[in-house]
């Protein structure tokens, strides 16, 4: 008899974005005409072309492959020593920043790192993660069984949840109790928080205190303008002994269709055998990359070497201010709906208060059927997220005005 | 105190892959004279560059990212509706195998599958392995605690190994135990041998009597050339309620450097929850790859697309044939030898006896600096591989002949 994962049956409804893109389905079936004018600011999904230099640099791989002297076959399963070098010196050792290259895993998505990334890690940890949250870390949490089953608002036993909120700018405190991992992601995803220096400094403080790892979503770094702000937790004294980074070109290179990412594993970082022996994990992930990943398409890794080109950078540059621009339009647009709203400044997300105690989904439902706008509703992000809804930037320049416009016009 | 997953300290040495490529370099490094006759038959990766209308696809598909309209970003998780319903199309309806376009999960790899695949099957299954045996289905379930520590030959504690062995023709036969869960590989990697519908029958009968799941690896069927041999588990009566199938593009469309591959999760096959409750393991797999993958990179998709058109089956065909070639003229260059060798009829390896007892990294070592040929030593497949060495046939044809000159000029 074959057993399954039976984890996986008490995970609540499906993933959020499916679920999202199923009611959105329905919606438009029903109203040919609104579908028309629906404007989507749901997921996080870029919308602009991929930047020059990377269209040259595909076409030209893709050339290569065509000739047997350049053919390349199985790549390094952790990437390409040219990719791991350019991103190891432009992102970290150019600002100052020690990441060695080879501390550097290259891999398709920084979705699918988070989630993997528990497959190095023992099932005995006590797991800490911010509410609101990317839905990604609770879910493959479920999934890994480090939870009990969840109550009517999707709060798993077995986690401890560290509550984001207006009080405390959506960046949690450490907790008084103890907890072995714990996700942190700035500039955060859905509510476009960041957290100081002070605040990461906290954490590495906490975590060096008590041997915890903290596993450190930064795919949005790109989109910090404020000069003060950490883009990496490895430039506070301490990160390279208790954190992973995630990072990804998705969002400021234009891959969420192209697929590339990459996690940092200092070679300092080490965990402990249930006797209390401490191991490094950098060979742990670089054999479960080499065991279960067989590396990232050839020419989608030259592709996010152009990035870091002169003219590459110029034209990640232009993405960037191009969704901001949009990032500050929905704000004021959503302020002259007189809405509360938080973030658009470090993040392409504005975090958006609902009014009059209306639930996330009642707002997911009314922007869908009077304004013809998709947003994310907060509660889709966890319990905390409940009384919010995500507005994406990413978008063109001119739908973000239409939704600009079209905020103030509704009856809220 | 962050705990790691200790299983993987029970691990033996590298994956074998990276274990050959180390002692390559250090002899090269020592050698470099022989170094420049150096032939690889060991790993087995495509040589010869990418069919012209995969080019073309992956051309037109980076052009259309370059322009708004065209661009797309995150594609749905479980491949894009044009590449499975090619799938299922041309691979499996049009040969009169029932399967629908949804039960085709596009990836990224094969590996990563094989891999993946525990993650919705339950810990307590009882898993039976052929030895010798693809490295990655060992390795992933000592990583995820499926097994007990190994012994000096690398036999794990917890596992059932199926014997393949001359005398079976390489296709072990069902056991008399009972097992939850069974690895089948045909065109077998390393061995080379295909089972015949008989054999296939008689495995899905005893998984079908003991409700167990067979993991059906077929990334070489492209391979076969008897016309008698099963390309599909789904061609046996059956099937489709006990097995999963695994295939990929690397092999037959010169793909292991473009990445990708599918799975196939019959929506009838069912699984079983600790007291006893049937549910289909479908959903769990959709949900497993909307939450910890985003979809193949979308030129890449289109590339697999284009290996079903008229001009991609030719070339296809093409490729196939060359490799076979190559196949045929190493199998008479190791008989020239007086080796005993099998496979090479219905996939590109040849597995080939180890002379006078020899062990098969003896034969590797000898292979390498005598004849500067690089081979995989059948040990690194598993204890039964011990005494036997597998040639792969992916290679130039100059390069192919040169290999099969150099065998009989050895002393053995």
């Amino acid at each position: 008899m074959a057993y399954l994962n039976e984890n996986y049956l008490k995970l609540k409804a499906g993933y959020l974005f499916p679920e999202i893109a199923r009611r959105v389905k329905v919606f438009c079936e029903a109203n040919p005409e609104a579908a028309k004018r629906l404007i989507r600011c749901g997921i996080g999904d870029v919308t602009e072309p991929l930047p020059g230099a990377v269209l040259e640099a595909l076409h030209r791989a893709v050339d290569e492959m065509g000739v047997r002297a350049t053919f390349r076959g199985y790549g390094p399963e952790q990437g390409y020593d040219f990719l791991r070098a350019a991103i190891a010196q432009n992102d970290f050792r150019d600002k100052g920043v020690e990441v060695a290259d080879d501390e550097i895993f290259v891999s398709d998505g920084s979705k699918c790192d988070c989630g993997n990334i528990l497959d190095v890690l023992g099932h005995q940890n006590r797991i800490a993660i911010s509410d609101p949250v990317y839905p990604v870390d609770v879910d493959t949490n479920v999934m890994a069984g480090h939870t009990g089953p969840a109550d009517d608002a999707g709060v798993y036993g077995g986690l401890v949840y560290l509550p984001g909120t207006p009080a405390n700018g959506f960046i949690p405190e450490p907790p008084t109790e103890k907890v072995d991992v714990i996700y942190l992601c700035s500039p955060n995803n859905p509510t476009g928080a960041t957290a100081t220096r002070g605040q990461l400094q906290a954490w590495v403080d906490y975590a060096l205190k008590h041997r915890s790892i903290i596993l450190f979503d930064a795919a949005y770094e790109a989109y910090i303008s404020d000069s003060a702000v950490p883009h990496s937790i490895y430039e506070i004294p301490g990160g390279r002994d208790c954190a992973i980074e995630f990072r990804s070109f998705s969002k400021h290179g234009g891959f969420t269709g192209v697929r590339c990412a990459f996690t940092i594993v200092p070679k300092s970082l080490q965990a402990s055998t249930s006797d209390g022996k401490l191991a490094a994990l950098h060979p742990l992930w670089h054999r479960r990359m080499s065991t279960k990943f067989n590396g990232v398409s050839y020419p989608v890794q030259r592709a996010a070497e152009a990035l870091y080109s002169p003219e590459g950078k110029k034209q990640v540059r232009a993405l960037i201010d191009h969704y901001m621009g949009n990032a500050k339009v929905l704000v004021a647009g959503a302020r002259a709906a007189g809405l509360t709203v938080y973030g658009g400044l470090n993040a392409p997300y504005i975090w958006t208060e609902t009014p009059r105690g209306m639930t996330s989904w009642q707002a997911f439902d009314k922007m869908l059927n009077e304004a013809n706008v998709v947003i994310t509703p907060g509660s889709g992000f966890g319990s905390k997220g409940e009384g919010f809804f995500r507005i994406s930037a990413f978008n063109s320049r001119a739908n973000a005005e239409e939704v600009a416009r079209r905020l103030p016009a509704l009856k809220w």
